[in-house]
């Protein structure tokens, strides 16, 4: 949101004076970029595109002119060094130093530094501040470096529009977000020139947030599948030499699968638990969680985005069981043994209505998990309140988790107490599966207690045990809808 | 992304001008924060990495000065109001007076407030309003309600990044917005002061649009699911004593699922026709829509998306039969009833091709219905033009409400005509959910006529009946693309 | 998007002066509107509710008064035209003619062209240019247009934001560029007002870049089902007298979505590979691609989804395909043949592995489609940087290829090898479908080996191999993600 006027005052502090003047008299500024390769092509096609003059300082401008739009001009180095105020520093950092005998002209000029680190720097010094070492007359920006030639020329469609920028020059920063505007992405100010490291990093970060939920997943997807190859298939085998191998892609993923994902579910619920637990504990909210509690409430969209699409895989494999084969050849073995042995009719009124009710409770569980999944994309999420979000998340999730309890325990039905579902003394999967997700609803029925609610709310806004005679304080603007979020 | 300086004309209108002196000339302007809450403490953070001056103004700086960044100054209430020009108040609004006492110190000052009000508040005054009066010779800024503690500290990731700003001072708003946007948020000018009160009641808001659509759709499922269980169980088993209780979860909620899909799909079409019969009507697009029309108009999005949410589930629904047991047990039965009546082929060539039909044009039209509810993301929406809009949810819209219509037809095939389907005289569910579909399909075609169509067309471009001599108006924009969809 | 510089040197300079000079002094500067359409309304309502004056110059101003909001003032349009120094011309373009008694009168303001084509108009001049030519004094920008009326009145909800702005004056372009951040949209700047020609065109096309894989799509669809309806029902029937024809609206459809999802999964990837290979031949990276090649190029993503809506409705389809009718007499039959035959046990140990297997391949490749599907929304991949994106397309993409190539042969098994799968001398579908991803495959894995994949590298980052004596030439950002996306 902008400020229409500024003072001739500027106009007397170096810098960008120049690119000022030309933007409101010219109509459009004179833009250079050092360096003819493809982020080089690409940036020169972008700007043009936006209405501004193009200078393209190249050591063989002849060789290079081809290669460019026609409406930008491609010359030596230093005479687009000398022409515009703003330049584009397109060139590999190890060869920053061949830029050294441009040093003079540079001075007071902007240089934006766009370059990317190939590996993770976590020491530094960054390109930027190499660069800015090098030309301490002149004043560097660090950005455009997450945005790829591929963006710049296809216009901003794929791939994220924001544009991290830092310099120690606001001044300057503030020229540059404007480009950065007018060519259709989305400015982010990160501060000061120190940042760049950070801003250099960042495009070789790979889901750092996914890291632990994915780990976490694989982790629960394998112990659990072994245990139910152990006790579904190797204990039969063994004992009774019945091949049921034929059941390891289909069958024991799909009794895997839900487990992974009631388990993920509940661990999306229960850091907020432990935190309102903590709050109680410690009576007041001014404390800080531990360092592992506070990166896993962060992580809880994760954790649910992964048990939402086990639950999806489990849904799809378990519609796709009864075409198989398998099952095809098993319904006709069925069949052939019911009218040898003369059963008219093999209903069985227990086991139809617990089918039933667990495949509908089940179904509606999923659809529970699809609206908290389709509302975790930005671009929902970013429609909505926070009461609507607090709504979703944490009321429609709890439904989720209530439902998907339900679900398995209406599948376990009186199983649990059937002594031959215990192989190897192994109880069935399911009985292990439940014990987290009835903790976490047991310990949100706790909460909703009314003497621990109101405790829980008046921490909550501000009230310490510690400090029993002190008023509550008269701060904090009196929204409870984030902290229900974070801590519930 | 804005521009610091401001012209020597403004330094003299008092206000926020040391605000921006200090913008200009330290290149990290001071922004002060009164309060020292969760908010608060967030806030500091943002700013402080957002590469602002920050001075926390606490009654107990000493106590309070562990819970903030380094790079924020605790101080005295008193010396943060002196400090700074821009200031926050994040103190809850009960207590606004305690800062009465700073009153003569933050006159000429912006103050922004950041309350929220506990419950809605349709009257006023509001807490913006309210601070505003204790300190006439302040400006107060509203925003950043919307936006909690938890948003502030994450970065804007989750929920929304609008902030809705107001103020009866447009400088002082345009250099919030401006703060709002260095920190990633995106300012929404939402006019004077007194819009304050609707900023305020927004985050209280629960999805004030999807009420009538949810409602609908309940009532739908509650009178259809009623309806089928009269017809399909209790009828039967009053009549027959045939136990089909078993149906309940699955059977009979997949009956009603696809009624009140395919109903609610041509109410999304439905307020649209009307419309233009009333227009056609009337002979003129200048007569307002009663009310119910124009809230009806705004809410088909939400109509649609219930609609196809009943149309997956039923999809679903529909797969897991034959995974049941109930179908195995039916299947095993028949087997032994055609083994026992010798029967060697029971391929009833209608009954297989009346199914194929209907199973295929219901998943074609799933697949209709699935690419408008995407496109009726926000993200996706927002990258096609109004063209494709339209033929996307009124061209592809029809196709599917078609297709859905014909795979009832299909299902129903020919037992409309049969008697056996009349249970308690009452007609088989898909007879009547196919009246209201049907209805706007011929209405759509009536439209379709071309002096029916020339005449929607000259009313859409200005023409009306009641003066028929005058010339067409020379107004608009000759846009004919948002009345399409808005009208049919 | 601002201006930083405007300043009292501007104020001389005609134009928009009077517009800045209210905009800072009255709080609440003076948009006028000239027409009275639908867009004029939307309008009105839409700055008043932006907290700006609106003054609408209508022909008849006491009839037009009631359709306005009332802070608006109705007026007649020589009033408005002198009153305000942005004016929104809301006039069919037919009747710009009937302004130019205003002509004097609007000397030096701004006009907003908001006007449509109704067809695509190739050779212009565009209808912002006439208005510029009618109005020589006047500053003319183009803009809005892609707004609908509808958008204006709800808000920027459904359909886009951006609004593309062109103009000669940079300086009017800004004025309207924050007037339209005001009123919650995205400016885009769109350079010179010869560009309006383009963006009166943008509303007009439909999905332009949908075209030739939708195209495609279809195509291939109608070869592979009529090859499967020669091959599995026609030759039955010649042969043997087999009526088939119940396969035509479910099992052909299903064996013909799978192949066209497994061919356009392969097309999406070719591109990337005959790109590499190109540039390994030439050499150098600086040698354009051919045109068709370029293009391709840019369509992956819309290649990508198709395929992906084709896997997704084979599944569908699939998961139906138990609970046909023709499933179940075929079950009957069976179950009937067996009891007849005395089998008591028909299990097939090869078949049942078959299945199981290709199944699970199945549903594991549409898992990983969906995750690609998914982050191809807008709003999922701008929160990924480009070493993400290119993870999730690139490799995870070729996951997917292999996965549902693996799947297409764990379903041919040994069949490729039976003679009785050679109707008509005619090969089975799913082989022919198979050359495409496994030369892709193939081609994959071969720039994989050391030597090519070095040599691409330094292709990437600039060495040409026409001149190995060259040093690498010191130029590009060193950022390898897009190009890695783009070409491979």
């Amino acid at each position: 949101m902008p400020d229409e006027m500024a003072s001739p005052l500027i106009r007397g502090r170096g810098g960008s004076r120049y690119f000022e003047a030309t933007m409101s008299e010219l109509d459009a500024p004179v833009i250079g970029i050092l360096g003819t390769g493809d982020f080089s092509r690409s940036l020169a096609r972008r700007l043009v595109a936006s209405g501004y003059q193009v200078m393209v300082g190249s050591r063989t401008p002849k060789r290079s002119v081809a290669l460019f739009p026609e409406e930008a001009e491609v010359t030596s180095q230093m005479e687009a060094a000398s022409q515009a105020d703003l330049l584009f520093v397109a060139v590999f950092p190890e060869h920053y130093s061949t830029l050294v005998q441009l040093k003079p002209t540079l001075a007071g000029k902007t240089l934006v530094d766009v370059s990317n680190a190939l590996q993770i720097n976590k020491d530094g010094p960054s390109n930027a501040q190499q660069l800015a070492d090098l030309f301490p007359e002149s004043v560097v920006v660090k950005g455009f470096n997450t945005i790829s030639a591929w963006a710049l020329q296809m216009g901003p469609r794929d791939g994220s529009k924001q544009v991290f920028l830092c310099s120690n020059s606001s001044q300057a920063k503030n020229a540059v977000a404007q480009l950065c505007q007018r060519m259709g992405f989305i400015p982010v100010d990160m501060g000061r020139l120190s940042s760049s490291l950070e801003i250099e990093n960042h495009p070789l970060y790979l889901f750092p947030s996914w890291r632990i939920p994915v780990l976490c997943t694989l982790i629960l997807f394998t112990v659990f599948y072994l245990y139910n190859f152990i006790h579904d298939i190797l204990q039969p085998y063994i004992r009774a030499g019945k091949n049921n191998f034929y059941k390891m892609p289909i069958e024991t993923v799909n009794v895997t699968l839900p487990s992974v994902a009631l388990v993920m579910l509940a661990l999306v619920y229960l850091p907020g638990l432990l935190a309102a637990f903590l709050q109680m504990w410690w009576g007041t909210k001014y404390r800080r969680f531990p360092n592992w509690l506070d990166r896993w409430l962060t992580r809880r969209k994760q954790f649910g985005l992964c048990s939402f699409l086990c639950a999806a895989l489990h849904a799809i494999y378990s519609l796709s069981l009864p075409m198989r084969k398998s099952a095809r050849y098993k319904l006709l073995n069925l069949a052939f043994k019911q009218v040898k042995n003369m059963v008219e009719d093999s209903w069985v009124e227990e086991e139809v209505w617990r089918m039933e009710l667990y495949v509908s409770v089940g179904i509606l569980a999923l659809g529970l998990l699809s609206l908290l999944a389709v509302t975790s994309l930005p671009s929902v999420s970013n429609t909505v309140n926070w009461r609507e979000f607090s709504f979703i998340q944490s009321t429609l999730g709890y439904c989720a988790l209530f439902m998907a309890t339900l679900h398995t325990l209406l599948f376990g039905w009186d199983r649990a107490f059937d002594p031959a579902q215990y192989h190897f003394n192994l109880p069935p999967t399911f009985m292990l599966v439940l014990i987290l997700p009835i903790t976490v609803l047991l310990g949100r029925m706790v909460l909703f207690a009314p003497c621990m609610s109101r405790r829980l709310k008046q921490i909550r806004r501000g009230w310490e045990k510690s400090r029993h005679i002190r008023f509550i304080l008269p701060e904090d603007n009196g929204y409870s809808g984030p902290e229900d979020i974070s801590n519930v």
